[in-house]
């Protein structure tokens, strides 16, 4: 037996786990992690080494502790697609929507305290949880994957959670939340603690529908998180942030690393933010193609939740991993998130998209025979 | 009165708490964050901009999340600056070694568990403890900023702690801690409890001594961590890294947030590893200059601890604070760490150390008069 894991000593939580992660498999069509197909464009792959090039001739000193700068061209870009006004005081940012969570749970959460979500959602949100000593509770969804208000009123009331997640749209079912989804979930976490929601829009510029930046208005325990990785086609930069009150982004500093975001991350973030435009274009086809998604898979007789995001979750299967297999054995990687029946596919290019529907198509016809 | 951290359900333990950082102030020699005074050299620049620039073509997608190229070359620089060899299993990496010791002590501490440093100490171990929930015991050290070595192995054996930090060169004394010492707290710690030693070595570039990588071998529960911060000339970039037994890097994957460490990031390290020479002659300017801080802070009539890193702890003073004023005065930023009678300057350019020992000569007139 070599030395491994469970022979050193890690906390009993962690014996026996796996690191969370999609497989990364080298395949032709990967439409497995939400990721943007779209290379950014040339011109901004240069103003990407330009400014990058001018941070790293001041790369000996610690990089802006605050990331000032780019925490006010964040909220012009908030404030530009919402129509509210929000500015450098309400944002902050960090390595990935994934450590904005944490530093969240660590303020809010942690030992002793409880967070909830509604289940099936973004497993980050639990994972996460576990990794700051915060106790995990799984709230209900509907049938349809969207939440039951009542039950969730319920659960918010029975464990009086210290974080309540929202995600919407939801990963990985697609789903999009109400504002008055939203707001009851709000109000409830108040009366029963008072608590922090956390409002994950890491797909909402895929949305049909508008994001949930003005309910920040008049409730400071309300906090929207965001992610350069997807409309602005970053999976690569790691670069997350959320609106808040204030208050919220002082106290998110009491746990943040200092100097947590590097120099050559804040420079090719705002090089991405001076290029909004045309990645929001890259966004309006990405809908199009999502849309197209729902409409061919309901033709060839699957069965798919509403999407607002930049994938589709279709089923359904009396064994899901089996089904994933024979589509990647066609060449296209799509994405078992391990809720029963169901799978999930990234919008891809319109081709990456057409060797997807050729494959699930050929599946179809096997199971039919 | 506005609404204010305090007026959020922040954790207890955050109250009336400031987020941790040195006063960022306009100062025309900035000798406070032991900072490399040199910028990267120009062809390194370069470099930077045009592997970023082939990173940035691909930063739709993921970043390799298990940093496969950059962990191989970490690996290859430990193994040819100390002779021990290791390999990309043994070397794990992070945003900043402060990211590194957070998934330490999520994996090896967290809640219901504790972790011991030795006081004075880089003040972030105890404040990462706090973050994650982890108990902390400061541990004692000689009048001489040493490690008292039976008062040590006394509290380990008393408080049976589960993580250990041995700081050398320690921050912010400069003081090196022998090998014999650190291989007598690992004897103390494997036989409380057993427990992690986690060795920071962020300094040991600027060292008399050699690292005390050798001290790996057939220890599974000792881990090294490191900085490109210092040594690499490189603060702005954010990566830290550790090396140890395979286990322990597959521990951690445990806790990492999936892709922390963004393709930008990854590339830029890179490209500073290719420059490791040039890079390392600029370490040997450094360490002449902190011996020669050291001889003329002795010769103007200070008291000055040992250092062995790129910055010299000199006393001593009745009022630290006022004097770090006096010196500021004089427009030269250096630390006051809060250690009683001590402050701390980091080792500059020699025009900022001739700077600095022109305000601290003059200071000490003044008291002297």
């Amino acid at each position: 037996m070599t030395f491994g894991i469970d022979d050193l000593p890690v906390r009993d939580e962690l014996r026996g786990k796996s690191p969370y992660g999609a497989p990364q498999l080298d395949v032709p069509v990967r439409l497995n992690t939400n990721e943007n197909p779209y290379p950014l464009p040339e011109a901004l792959v240069e103003r990407i080494a330009e400014r990058v090039r001018v941070a790293a001739r001041d790369l000996n000193r610690y990089p802006d502790r605050d990331a000032v700068e780019l925490r006010t061209k964040l909220a012009e870009y908030l404030t530009n697609t919402s129509g509210h006004p929000l500015d450098l005081r309400n944002v902050w940012a960090a390595n990935g929507s994934n450590e904005v969570i944490q530093q969240l749970l660590q303020t809010f959460g942690g030992p002793g305290r409880t967070a909830i979500g509604f289940e099936p959602s973004y497993s980050m949100h639990g994972l996460i949880a576990r990794g700051t000593g915060t106790g995990w509770i799984s709230g209900p969804r509907h049938e349809d994957f969207t939440i039951d208000v009542s039950a969730a009123e319920q659960a918010i009331a029975e464990h009086r959670p210290d974080v309540v997640f929202v995600t919407t749209p939801n990963n990985p079912t697609g789903t999009a939340v109400p504002a008055e989804t939203v707001l009851a979930l709000y109000e409830a976490a108040q009366a029963a603690k008072p608590s922090m929601v956390v409002v994950d829009e890491a797909y909402i510029e895929f949305s049909h529908g508008a994001s949930l930046l003005p309910l920040l208005d008049g409730r400071p325990n309300l906090v929207i998180s965001r992610t350069m990785s997807k409309a602005f086609g970053a999976a690569g930069l790691r670069l997350g942030y959320l609106a808040a009150h204030p208050a919220v982004v002082d106290a998110v500093q009491l746990v943040r690393l200092p100097y947590h975001l590097s120099a050559v991350t804040q420079a090719t973030a705002l090089a991405a933010l001076e290029h909004t435009d045309t990645l929001l274009k890259y966004v309006e086809q990405l809908k199009t193609e999502r849309d197209r998604l729902v409409a061919e898979l309901r033709a060839i007789g699957y069965e798919v939740t509403e999407s607002d995001a930049n994938f589709v979750q279709f089923g359904r299967f009396a064994d899901s991993h089996a089904t994933w297999r024979k589509i990647l054995d066609r060449g296209v990687l799509v994405r078992d998130n391990g809720v029963p029946g169901w799978l999930r596919v990234t919008a891809g290019t319109p081709e990456e998209n057409d060797a997807f529907l050729d494959a699930v198509r050929e599946v179809k016809k096997e199971q039919n025979t």
